[in-house]
């Protein structure tokens, strides 16, 4: 299985690195794509460089899930980008690939009218910016068809987890869960 | 306040980053430094440039708390490392300072000694190798005098709010705490 993350700069970086990080556990293979070429600063200052640019994938439309993780500027930057438009709603149109966004990310979706009629949630505070008629859910991971969303980072091994389980299984999630003692205490 | 994080090839980066972004958000000045120059690249693939590289940074035995992160083989690079070892007993002889530790990071600490007749943790599938004369707490974090413990990437994000909360107080690693959605589900 094969997921797609899509790096921006001020993107949130452990929503991005627990996702990237507990799928590889799971043995699902991750390419981060960066917006731009090169390192990029993220929304507290870890400095990442993305597996490749975007510009330079191809396939794009090719993976299993298309991840975007949340973040400011981050997420505006994926707003903007018609790439990430057209990657939404290639993914979104595809019934045997999903999609799944975290904190502000799922504001993207909502833009684009992505979130109509289905269950999502988001970062709480942003439920106001999800007007598109979507019903906002208060839970750490809400899915819907295959749409897979959640609120931030406290709930984002939550987030991981969950789309390991749908690529690679329950059991798979399980072990991953364990690993890395993600509800021990 | 001030927080050094060493960083090395093969660190994890889960347990890295939660620690930087959240300590960050509370308002603590933190430096990632290197042991080598450069990016490295993660555990499990993330590519991460340090803030400086640990032999360009002036004054690294002056921060309020020096921290490690696990994860093979960086743990074991930690380890070998002489400069990590006089910072370890600089930083521990010093009881106006702290060092934190998560996952297989204490392992080091134990290899110098410095667990002897104290509590700890760490990542329970390595409390084998800390035989030093420590006692091994099943808790997500464990305090004694300044040392501040802790599992894994599951309990990261314990671990980082109870550095916060000794550096900036109750309130503020509260604050973060709710911003993050730690704790919400």
């Amino acid at each position: 299985m094969k997921a797609l993350i899509l790096l921006a700069a001020g993107c949130e970086e452990m929503e991005a690195v627990i996702v990237m990080d507990t799928l590889r556990r799971g043995g699902v293979e991750v390419v981060a794509a960066g917006l731009a070429e090169g390192p990029l600063t993220a929304s507290r200052g870890v400095v990442i460089t993305p597996d490749i640019a975007l510009d330079a994938l191809e396939n794009a439309k090719d993976f299993d899930v298309l991840i975007l993780p949340g973040g400011l500027p981050g997420t505006e930057a994926l707003r903007e980008d018609p790439r990430v438009r057209d990657l939404l709603l290639a993914y979104t149109g595809d019934a045997t690939r999903r999609v799944a966004a975290v904190c502000a990310a799922p504001t993207v979706l909502d833009g684009l009218g992505l979130l109509e009629g289905l269950q999502f949630t988001c970062y709480p505070g942003l439920k106001a910016r999800c007007a598109g008629g979507g019903t906002w859910v208060d839970a750490a991971v809400v899915e819907d068809g295959n749409l897979i969303t959640s609120q931030g980072p406290g709930t984002s091994f939550a987030f991981a987890l969950r789309i390991l389980e749908r690529l690679a299984g329950g059991d798979a999630a399980g072990e991953v869960a364990a690993g890395m003692l993600v509800g021990r205490f």
